[in-house]
């Protein structure tokens, strides 16, 4: 292990290019001379059915897979050729394993060809999944160069490239094609995904903003369409960061509800606020199809902390019958979103009402005290696991986590009971005033879910994701939340506030950063938050969200 | 606050001793010219009336109030009769509120002879609670002299005597009558029940004898029937083993399915192990009955730790319909249980057989990590929090929990990351371990609920509560887990084993403690284990155990 870090890093980089097929190999165009390349850029790469294959969403393609008009083999090899493209343009893979992927895609065929029926819900279906899922034959590195070769930095475990991770088998069983692990930042803790392996994560349709973090390579991936599905994982808003900044449907379940069984992850054993495991995907029936497909496999049977919750129509069925209710939160009072995300929430109350429903002021308690307690969580162990993992090749930390350079006094036992009393405190504050909602609504019923900005940028600009209070507090108080795409960037309409009121100094640089030449055409999107243990209510709401302002 | 503890604690003594009506004062007989003072013994204080409305379960007395036969105000003034007598024999109430209780309880009769139907499910059911419910107008000591006349140790908090927990709340909405509370060992941390202001709670069977513990007042009350259904918790045994001392169905639910909100608890904010909270009954339908009620209530909407998971009918159905498979652990290998508690099993396995159930061994991995990591969990602090309790009045620590003395080092959050994780793992492993099990039985499905010691002893005899591994496994694993009666210490039956081969010295010292003639008469009685979140299923399954031995 005396390899200067540098080596290892490039060797697995060059690796994960020398995986991609020579013919579908192109050359990458410097950023400023192509911004976007989604649509017809990456489409120029692609035959016409390949294009059509990948631009169906994922319940479109379990449905002609299943009635016979598609091929798994094609549906797979259409979505390697474009991930191949995809990773070349934005570095977004760290594993690609497309033999493995047109392997068990043909053994799928030949299962329909004999049973003349599916294995599973999602027979076919090509899912990507986050550099945290452990894959038999590939490896994890989480963006870590000292993980290169290793099984979460170990050796001689007898777990590296054969032990997987509990969804991955759930997944297999459904039928699901596994073809390639996306990129993350190292440590898992930013909204830009960058590491010393692949390098920085860009966004498919603006290639000068961060394609989110920490699931940026699903962000970017799916973003490009080269996955129809994908997962990723929260603990600050990391699946719902890159599912907005890349236009897409992201859902952060509440705790216990998807398994996250035998996943690698950082700061292990932090259980004051837990990261959650979830789907990205290019429409809300998506999110649905492949956790419906996974709750049916009885997940509590296999990971310990999930809930008994199988899906419950139900749910769903409350939100089509009749008249909803929204909260709107159009600033948290502590930074102001960007005038592109103002009008997204303009735009999405606007045609909420147009359809009779109702939307009424969201004043909640302050989100401030929530904030800090997720960034306290973050810094329990004054970042030892993660320098741990540092020190294994001497590679450097990012300047977008260094945030962990300067701490290195652990919490004791009190520290984190204190800090844990008030999260539940925080809690039942906020849902008791969810629940007077309902002396505030004209029809009588709580506020079924909340229109939030996700961030206040439609993306971030590089190294310039400086506050994450839009999505923080989702994940302190557990909630269920879906990011729903609105609109894009248009320079045209979404001019800078002259004579701008800041907040106060923070807030001001956050708006400064808002420059519709370089985000002009980025897409915008809000997320919506409903209640805990709400996934399929929010799955619904999204999906009736969406359809409203013509996504 | 330099009044000498023993003043304070003695003038709370007297306070509660004073909340007892002169005509219910009796003569407390000593121990050995008394030992049990269930039954005829404490009959004799009481009318035929009063006898009869104490002896009926709580599903019998709210279909009576319901019917219209008894009236709420009867049947409060008889409980309180009967707790008065309880606790001059057993030292088993902390606080005692028997005007309010009648008050409320007149209150019902007018509210039902007005509308002709009752409040709620619970209408007119007296329910006793553990002294770590917040109750309007009386105090919450949980045994500490430094609690006297605060609000959990502190004063002009604005809560002291004001403030309620949630579940008291949503009881009184389903029409409970709230008494008294009921003794606690101080830091709730032990399986008996002793402290410095009402002395020790004795086991109303067998004064020799342990009421158990930390719920050991609801044991002592509702074992003498002076309760029909109260509440206790749970992080170590604590509802279970008053409820197996005292012959009584007790149930201890996974962490999230009923409200522990506002609750004053030790050692709060450890959230590796959490304590729970739950019913003790003289039947496995009160357990039901208050459950149910409380659920109906959406517990989910006042407290953000509760998931939402209704009441399920079908998890009952499953039990009733056809043939059960259980798995039998008649030793966890660490310690032996004594002879009573084996013939207990015996009971239970050869009723089960002969009904038509299936009955396997249970050879799960093993529960001393387990135990070790349960143990682990209770001393994150290093007992700072007790200690600053105790350091309040300047009271000794009980023997039984001066564990903490010896103790000064906290956690870091990186040693209680390593716990967690391995926790995670420890479950992982006994989840797989029980889904096995599905290979094992003949009926191709996996077992339905172990029958397991709930102690090694029918009850610990003073101060020899040695082993509390029969316990705590469950906790460590955050299974359902429900006591049910199952027979008496027979000393003409339960001889001393002869030549007994002791697993080691710790097994062989407990056995030693195994004397009929001090056992004899005490209750017996085991638990039910089933997987997290169980709750209607392992209520059920108590019912019909209960039923196949005769209780």
């Amino acid at each position: 292990m005396t390899q200067p870090w540098e080596e290892r890093a490039k060797a697995k980089r060059n690796a994960i290019l020398a995986a991609i097929p020579e013919e579908w190999r192109i050359e990458n165009p410097p950023v400023n001379q192509q911004v976007d390349v989604t649509g017809k850029y990456v489409q120029q790469f692609l035959n016409e059915r390949e294009i059509e294959i990948t631009e169906t969403a994922a319940e479109g393609i379990v449905g002609r897979i299943a009635e016979g008009s598609w091929k798994s083999e094609n549906v797979a090899r259409a979505f390697c050729h474009r991930a191949a493209l995809a990773h070349q343009l934005l570095h977004c893979l760290h594993e690609v394993f497309f033999d493995a992927a047109i392997a068990d895609a043909k053994a799928l065929d030949e299962y329909y060809a004999k049973h003349k029926k599916t294995i599973g819900p999602l027979h076919g279906l090509p899912v990507s999944l986050k550099d945290q899922f452990h894959v038999r034959d590939v490896e994890t590195t989480m963006g870590y160069v000292g993980w290169i070769g290793t099984f979460e930095g170990k050796t001689g475990t007898e777990k590296e490239k054969v032990f997987e991770s509990e969804m991955v088998r759930e997944l297999r069983e459904c039928g699901a094609v596994l073809y390639c692990k996306t990129s993350v930042p190292h440590t898992l803790m930013s909204g830009e995904t960058v590491n010393n392996i692949v390098g920085y994560t860009l966004n498919p349709k603006n290639r000068h903003l961060t394609a989110g973090g920490s699931s940026g390579g699903e962000g970017a991936l799916i973003g490009i369409r080269a996955s129809p599905v994908g997962f990723g994982t929260d603990i600050g808003g990391s699946i719902r960061i890159p599912a907005a900044f890349n236009g897409l449907y992201g859902i952060r379940p509440s705790s216990g509800r998807l398994p996250y069984s035998g996943m690698a992850n950082s700061m292990d054993g932090q259980n004051s606020i837990l990261s959650v495991v979830g789907p990205l995907a290019t429409s809300a029936g998506s999110l649905k199809l492949v956790i419906k497909a996974l709750l049916d496999k009885k997940p509590w049977l296999h990971d310990p902390m999930v809930h008994e919750i199988p899906w419950r129509e139900e749910q769903e069925q409350g939100v089509r019958e009749g008249k909803l209710c929204f909260g709107v939160l159009r600033s948290d009072g502590i930074v102001n979103p960007m005038p592109p995300i103002r009008r997204a929430v303009d735009m999405v109350v606007k045609a909420l009402l147009d359809q009779g429903h109702e939307v009424i002021d969201w004043t909640p308690p302050s989100h401030q005290p929530l904030i800090n307690a997720s960034m306290q969580t973050w810094t329990f162990d004054a970042g030892i696991d993660v320098k741990r993992a540092f020190a294994l090749s001497g590679e450097p930390m990012a300047p977008q986590i260094d945030f962990y350079s300067s701490i290195d006094k652990e919490m004791t036992a009190s520290e984190i009971a204190v800090v844990n009393v008030n999260l539940r405190t925080l809690k039942k504050e906020y849902l008791d005033y969810w629940v007077s909602t309902e002396k505030k609504t004209g029809i009588g019923r709580m506020v079924d879910a909340v229109i939030s900005p996700l961030a206040p940028f439609p993306a971030a600009r590089r190294e310039r994701y400086k506050y994450y209070g839009y999505s923080t507090w989702v994940n302190a108080l557990d909630l269920t939340s879906v990011v729903v795409p609105v609109t894009e960037v248009d320079k045209g309409v979404d001019k800078v506030v002259e004579k701008y009121e800041a907040i106060d100094e923070n807030d001001r640089e956050i708006q400064n950063d808002y420059d519709p030449e370089i985000y002009d055409g980025a897409h915008v999107s809000l997320q919506l938050v409903g209640r805990r243990l709400q996934e399929e209510k929010m799955i619904a709401i999204a999906e009736l969200v969406g359809k409203v302002v013509g996504k």
